[in-house]
C-alpha cells in the first residue's frame, strides 16, 4: 500500500515492541507511570515522516486512556495493540545518576508483556518498512515469519539478549537488514574492542547496515561502503535520556518509509533525522518532548546538524 | 619573521614541552627508549605545515644522537633544546589495556626535566604563534612572560594539574587563547557533566577556543559563536596511542601558523587537520607514524575525513 503526499512517497510501517509505564528519576525531577516502551517511542517519532504507523504490541487494562489518545492524535494504528483487560501493563522504573550516563534499574514488571506473543493483523502483513524494537530475539523472529516481503527490516537488541540468547539472537540477526546497538553492545556481540572492526564482524552475521550509537558522541553508520559519523546535538539541558534510542530509531525509520529509498547517502539522512528525535525526546520527560513537535522544528534541527559537522575544503 | 612559500604564510611557531625516552606496552608490541614527549609530537607533526619550528625543552646526556638527527630532519631548531651532559632524560613508560582506551602509568622518571626552567633564545621571544606542552602552569605562564605579543597561544594541560595546581592554573587560563584537553578533564575543571556547559565555563576563565578531544569519538571545537564536531577516523588498526593528543594540538597549531587565520572557519579545518594527523600517530609506536608522512598524505585523509562525516541537505 503506497500513500503519496506532496512531501515524498509515504510506505506502510510497522513496528512492534513493548509499550510500558515508566517511573523515572533524574536529577531535574521524578515522572511516576509516564507513556513509555519501545514501540511507542519508535512509533511516535516514526510518526512525523510517514502516517499512519502500524503499532503491534500489548497493555492492560489499567493502560491511561489519555495515552490510548495521544497515540491515537499521532496517527498511530492501534489495531496490533492488544488490551489484556484483567492484566498490568508493562512497568519499568529507572534512575539516572548526576552526569546522566549511567542508570540504575529499579524495578521491571512485564506484567501482560511476560506472555506477548505478537500476532500481526492481517492488513499489516505486506507491510513493506518494519522495525523490531528491543524484545526477545525469538518474538522478533516470529513477527518476520508472518510478514511477506519487507523491503526493509529493522531490528534493535540489548547486552541482555547477547549474554543470555546469544543463539537466538544470531539467527534473528540473518534476518535484519539493519542492526542498530550501541557501542559497548557492539564490542559484546562481536567479541572486538575496535568499534570499526566490530562493525565488520556484526556485518558478517546477517545485517548489511550497522548503526552504532554513541550517546553524546553521536552516531555511527557502517555498510559495506562507508562509514559515516553523525554528531550528537550539543544540547545544553538534557532531562531524560530514556526513549534516546528509541527515538532514533523511529526518527531513522520513518525518514527512510518516507523516502523509500534506501541508498547509502540515504541512510545517512536517515541517522541525522533518527539524532534530530533523539534530541528532541530527551528535552523532555517522557515523550513530552516530541509532543510539541513539528516537521518545521525536525527540519531546523536537520540544519543544524549540518552546520555542526560542517566545515570546508582547504 | 615570516617565510613565504607557494602553499601560504608561515608564520613563526614555538612550541614548549617535554621531551622523553618512552617504555611503551601496548597489546601488539613493546617499545623502549623510543622518542617521546609532548614538545616532540607537538613540533614533528607542526612541521609538516610549517618550518623551521622553534622547540624549547631540555634533555640529558644520554638523549641518543638519532634522536636530535630525526627532529633536525622535520626542520625542528634545537637552539633551545638545552642538553645537561651528566643528567638523565625524562622516562615515562605505561601500559595499554586490551581496549588501548586505558593505560597504566607504570614508571615517571622527570630526571633533568624535573628542573626545567624554560629559557626562550632571544630569536624565538617575537614567535607570533605558540604551543604550551602539557607542563605545570606555572612554567606554561613564565614561557609567555619572555614572549613578545604572540598572535595565538594554544594550551594543553591535564587532570594532575587541574587536580593538585587549580589556581596556578586559573593565572595560566588567562593567558591562554585556545585550551586542549580532554572531555573528563573539561567537567574536571569546570565542575558540570554537560559538555557544552563545561566549554562555557572554561571560556569564561580565559580561553576564548575551547578544544574537547573525545579519543574515538573525535573532537568538540567551541567558540563564542560556534560549535563544531569533528569525527575521528574509524581506524582497524591502533598500535600505540601515545602522543595522539600532542599530535593534534601540532597538526592543528602547525595548520593555524601556516595560513595565520584564526577565523571560526579555519580553526575548524585546524581540528580536522590536528584529527589527520593524531590518526597517523597512533598507527605506529612512537614517532614512526608521522616519519613516512607527506603533506599529501595528510591533505588525502583530510579528504577522507570529509566524507567521513558529509551529508546531503534534503
Amino acid at each position: 500500500m503506497y500513500v503519496f503526499t506532496h512531501q515524498g512517497v509515504n510506505v506502510s510501517l510497522l513496528v512492534v515492541g513493548s509499550v510500558a509505564l515508566d517511573t523515572v528519576e533524574t536529577p531535574f525531577g521524578r515522572v511516576k507511570d509516564a507513556l513509555g516502551g519501545s514501540a511507542v517511542y519508535i512509533s511516535t517519532a516514526a510518526s512525523f515522516f510517514t502516517t499512519p504507523i502500524r503499532l503491534v504490541g500489548v497493555v492492560g487494562g489499567d493502560f491511561p486512556k489519555e495515552y490510548f489518545s495521544f497515540l491515537e492524535s499521532r496517527q498511530i494504528d492501534l489495531d496490533g495493540l492488544r488490551v489484556i483487560q484483567d492484566g498490568r501493563t508493562f512497568r519499568w522504573s529507572g534512575r539516572y545518576h548526576y552526569d546522566l550516563n549511567n542508570r540504575d534499574t529499579l524495578l521491571t514488571e512485564l506484567n501482560v508483556f511476560s506472555s506477548f506473543e505478537p500476532q500481526i493483523p492481517d492488513g499489516y502483513k505486506r507491510s513493506l518498512y518494519v522495525c523490531l524494537g528491543n524484545i526477545h530475539p525469538n518474538l522478533q523472529r516470529r513477527v518476520l515469519a508472518q510478514i511477506s516481503k519487507p523491503r526493509l527490516v529493522v531490528g534493535d537488541t540489548m547486552n541482555y539478549w547477547i549474554e543470555t540468547t546469544p543463539q537466538e539472537l544470531r539467527q534473528t540477526l540473518e534476518l535484519l537488514d539493519v542492526l542498530i546497538l550501541n557501542d559497548s553492545e557492539v564490542r559484546l556481540l562481536a567479541k572486538e574492542p575496535n568499534l570499526v572492526r566490530a562493525a565488520k564482524v556484526i556485518r558478517s552475521m546477517g545485517p548489511r547496515v550497522i548503526i552504532i550509537k554513541k550517546g553524546e558522541h553521536g552516531a555511527l553508520l557502517v555498510t559495506e561502503d562507508t562509514i559515516f559519523s553523525a554528531p550528537a546535538y550539543p544540547l545544553e539541558n538534557i532531562y531524560d535520556p530514556t526513549g534516546a534510542g528509541d527515538s532514533f530509531a523511529g526518527g531513522f525509520i520513518g525518514w527512510l518509509a518516507k523516502t523509500d529509498d534506501v541508498s547509502d547517502g540515504n541512510l545517512k539522512r536517515a541517522v541525522i533525522y533518527g539524532s534530530a528525535l533523539a534530541s528532541f525526546c530527551v528535552e523532555r520527560f517522557s515523550v513530552d518532548g516530541l509532543r510539541e513537535l513539528s516537521y518545521l522544528k525536525i527540519q531546523d534541527r536537520y540544519r543544524s546538524f549540518m552546520e555542526l559537522s560542517r566545515f570546508d575544503e582547504r
